[in-house]
């Protein structure tokens, strides 16, 4: 338990499941020997903002202030920090601390240690709730910090809807140029899943219930194929002919039909969370077909990626937006009227109240 | 379409969906110059021929002859067969021709053909409907027969019931000692799935619905430990401990608290025919989990399989009976009252009508 600041940090925080956020003073935690501390720059809305500040899950402790895709400026560093020195810019996502001790800290997925500490919403080193990144700085585990120099202060959604798809592309060996792959749903995941979809050399096709999307599918993300997942006939062509699957529809749908859709062996990987699944046992069965799921993803994985999209240019396509549009954002949000990021420009935004 | 033989093929056929088998003569194809013909000594008794005997998929041909685990010795082979000789010892299993054409045959996976010939009630190559191991002797393509010197005759389960286990053992890693395996279901797949995750140096679970497999699960089979899967204090206390489960439950039941059972990233594979696979998102999402089908396997596959057997002396356990029992040992199979699998001793017991 460490001793806190006074209340210097000032974001913005809902304060009841209506959700509603408002300007907000509070403390961080004091910095330790190991943490990093950053002046935001930029955080992205993530449908988890929704989530938490309406009180989806009924877990949610108010006064709450999202935002778990953080981009900064290291302001200070603990003693005994040796990545980073103030002003460094870096990334934060979903995950500000964990045990460091177990199979997965030691396997470099700390997103699924037990006892992971989440960047909002969840019990801090020093016993107070965290607090996210629509806010002036943030304290966090140097271990959780991602260098963030080669790209983009915009390129903030990367830090959880990028790594959510990237990360199990990577494990599911995607990355192998001239296999093709599916996406279904092109929000904030989707469209990521295309950019890197075709900078890993696959045959992208964009699986949609909306024929609105095909020429953004097509021109604006460069997609190779469009289909409508709804008309038989374009289906009943794709059947047997995908290496993988990318699902990050949250809505709820019928499984099988896509599952049809992979060949022999093929991978379907779901990153949205639909209240169900519900398949045929022939659908995996009949072909040695895969169902895997995954959340964001560790930090080796994440810097990777941030590597991997500085060299390849991939940022996400976003629309800035100033911390005072935070409420009308987030219900945009939930309307699906977004292409395909909210950012937050924090640094030129957010006033001390 | 090659000429027929005359009817001398004898063997067991059902007549309709009551699917009570009867001595029955017929006609095999005349042997190709691709072909090996085989004179049966041994079949084991699947769960598949009750399906298509009594037509539960409403798609069986009958006189309908079933049995898909066929060993026996070589009679004859055709002028280009070069791998085998009269005399040899051989198994065959539940596929006797494919395109040997197209992705999957090129990869030795000919059971995901599309165009392939099963062992029975399929289209054969003359045009005439396959009839299975419950015979004399059976004509097959030279590719789909597999050597079979090295073990014992009584193995014949091994070229459906293991090959079904093993083969998605091995696809999918576990033969990595060390590691921890959960079977659920202990018939004729279950049993050969505990023998080699042992002699794949796997700690092994076996997960019953009933405490009277407990003994012979640790004694007889050399299981590592039995959990009832309806305590729920014995299924808490396996939480996040095992690395993969092979299902060879065909009975509908549901799937959240077995993958609880998983690692982080542990995989869960499918090879029974449940009615519908039912989970929530957080059973994959939360913990990268995988959920996978199989069947059998291709036949490069089967013949390492052989080879593992026999090196490591795993054989099914097995209760022989004459063909004269085959209806009896049908009604024990729907009955689960068998350990673990029928053979039929053909050579000793089939005579000419």
């Amino acid at each position: 338990m460490g001793t806190q600041n006074g209340e210097d940090c000032f974001g913005w925080a809902a304060r009841d499941d209506s959700g509603i956020l408002s300007p907000y003073s509070f403390s961080r935690r004091v910095l330790g020997p190991d943490d990093v501390s950053l002046r935001i720059t930029h955080c992205g809305v993530c449908y988890a903002d929704v989530i938490w500040t309406r009180n989806k899950l009924g877990n949610s402790i108010y006064p709450l202030v999202p935002g778990h895709e953080i981009v900064g400026i290291v302001k200070e560093i603990g003693s005994n920090v040796k990545t980073f020195k103030p002003n460094d810019h870096v990334g934060v996502g979903t995950v500000v601390n964990s045990c460091r001790q177990c199979e997965c800290c030691d396997g470099g997925l700390e997103v699924y240690c037990s006892q992971n500490v989440h960047t909002f919403n969840s019990i801090d080193a020093d016993g107070t709730i965290t607090k996210g990144g629509y806010s002036s700085y943030i304290v966090v585990h140097e271990r959780q910090v991602a260098p963030n120099d080669p790209i983009s202060s915009l390129a903030a959604p990367l830090l959880c809807a990028g790594i959510t798809v990237y990360n199990p592309m990577v494990r599911h060996k995607m990355n192998q140029p001239g296999k093709s792959l599916g996406v279904i749903g092109l929000g904030g995941l989707g469209h990521l899943a295309v950019k890197f979809g075709k900078a890993f050399g696959l045959k992208v096709t964009v699986l949609s219930t909306s024929l609105s999307k095909k020429d953004e599918s097509l021109s604006l993300l460069g997609a190779d194929r469009f289909v409508v997942s709804s008309d038989k006939e374009q289906m009943k062509a794709l059947e047997n002919s995908l290496d993988f699957i990318i699902d990050t529809a949250s809505g709820d749908h019928p499984f099988d039909p896509y599952m049809s859709l992979l060949k022999v062996h093929g991978v379907f990987v779901l990153v949205g969370f639909p209240s169900e699944i519900k398949l045929s046992p022939i659908s995996l069965n009949l072909g040695g077909r895969t169902i895997t799921g995954s959340i964001t993803g560790g930090v080796p994985v994440t810097k990777e990626m941030i590597d991997f999209c500085a060299a390849n240019k991939i940022y996400p396509n976003v629309e800035i937006i100033g911390i005072e549009s935070i409420n009308e954002a987030l219900q945009r949000v939930v309307d699906k009227d977004v292409k395909y990021r909210f950012v937050i420009d924090i640094e030129s935004s957010l006033k001390k109240p």
